[in-house]
């Protein structure tokens, strides 16, 4: 199940999940010269990342909303992204954060479990209950494809609904309960199921009392860097074992900022990953 | 503003949305023998209805996923499709439930509001709280956009999370004062606000709570026909005059079916939409 291979590539490369959430701006001087379209451009700086830090990190991220900014251009930079880190054998998860119900849930699946847009694991919204989540199911099992729920987000705003008091609960607390409660069927060798949460790295005792709530439940893991979250943090929800992947998406692909407007922006990258990985490290 | 657009469209041609939510199987056999791309062949069943029924309905709704569920080649649809309702002078919905926050937002909204997708108005998601919504502001008033943002939903899971109570309220409840709060800085000259909600037509007891909540908010009104609302319950929520529009998407689109397989397809479309039309204003 690919919630096994995820596991696995955390144990052995690190919990370093890579996100791509490339924008026009974020392109080193050489890229942006270039006469290609702005996809094209995206691609190029995306690809180049990929190769030099696959064996460094445990999965890509690729934040849909960026290459949707581009329109088609930009959905084909989207596919070719996705492709092309899969083909390296790498694990992806497409941050599209959709949430529909029923049939136009299916339709969901079919565009990013199959096709151009084939990835290995989305990010879903369950607002709209079980329905949004269920018409996934077929595709845990038979294709090996995999879920992240939205928990608790790392935003300021997460608290607007997430922190209100449901029956003696947060809301966010409720939905780890259900969300636990789904995937109790799609559990693999690791102990992990393939429908995993998103609880955000800001707040850590909250997360400490998602996780409790979730015991068969790997994390993605938002908000380190950037977002206020320490190596620190980390390593204290790591405490009873890796359950999770933590993302950074321009603290690491933006690294190169102000140091080179050429190539060899992706060695600052790669130095990027290895100073998160060494963060969390020395904390655990 | 485009509430203004939209509310007057509803006034002077009745309160139907009709919901591009095409898939392949939904093609009259005429269209499924061409030998085009499928994308190609659901613009054409698409543009032929945009065509006959414009002038009967308030305004279309484009459900992303059913485009999306065909990579690009259903990708370009979509943007050929929303670009050609609205070069038609419609108002145009497109449901896209995106639900992202800050610099995410703004490339979803840089994605839908401009460029090759560009429409009127989208759907979206707000479990993550003001972060998911503030990101559009600049185009309500600045591009005459608009956003109907997920308040209860028609489908039987909605309760899951929807219906709990948040200290003496349902969260949809909760959900519905801060959209209406959200709102208010964007009311235009109709009286509503250019940041709407979608509330099912399946539990009219709960539309009216909502809607006392909302007093300058706009409906997008989903569950007729298929899901179970009736005309008379939609009459019931226009008691104190006209505060949505109503969507169908098979209930109209589909209409054909077991009837033709040929270009006719579309008077019966036509016919569906006269249906809908006579049954809500019969009860009001």
């Amino acid at each position: 199940m690919i919630i096994d291979r995820l596991y696995n590539n955390v144990k052995n490369k690190g919990p370093v999940c890579a996100g791509l959430d490339t924008q026009l701006g974020f392109l080193p001087g050489y890229l942006v010269e270039k006469s290609w379209t702005p996809g094209e451009k995206i691609f190029e700086f995306n690809r180049r990342i990929i190769d030099e830090i696959k064996e460094e990190v445990g999965c890509f991220k690729v934040q849909i909303a960026c290459y949707e900014a581009l329109g088609l251009d930009g959905m084909q930079a989207f596919a070719k992204t996705v492709a092309y880190a899969r083909n390296a054998g790498c694990v992806v998860i497409s941050d599209v954060k959709r949430g529909d119900i029923a049939s136009t849930a299916k339709q969901y699946a079919q565009g990013h479990f199959t096709g151009d847009f084939e990835t290995d694991i989305i990010t879903v919204n369950a607002y709209m209950g079980e329905d949004a989540i269920s018409p996934y199911y077929e595709y845990l099992n038979e294709r090996e494809k995999g879920l992240f729920v939205l928990v608790k987000t790392s935003n300021p705003s997460g608290v607007d609904f997430q922190d209100r008091n449901v029956d003696g609960m947060t809301l966010y607390e409720r939905m780890a309960e259900k969300v636990s409660a789904w995937g109790e069927g799609f559990i693999g060798e690791s102990g992990f199921s393939s429908i995993g949460a998103v609880a955000g790295c800001t707040y850590p005792e909250e997360f400490e009392r998602v996780r409790a709530l979730m015991p068969h439940t790997f994390f993605l893991i938002p908000g380190y860097g950037a977002q206020g979250g320490t190596g620190e943090d980390v390593a204290r929800f790591f405490k009873d074992g890796i359950c999770g992947v933590v993302n950074s998406s321009r603290g690491l692909i933006c690294a190169f900022k102000s140091k080179t407007e050429g190539k060899d922006y992706v060695k600052y990258v790669f130095d990027a990953v290895t100073a998160m990985k060494e963060d969390i490290a020395k904390s655990m």
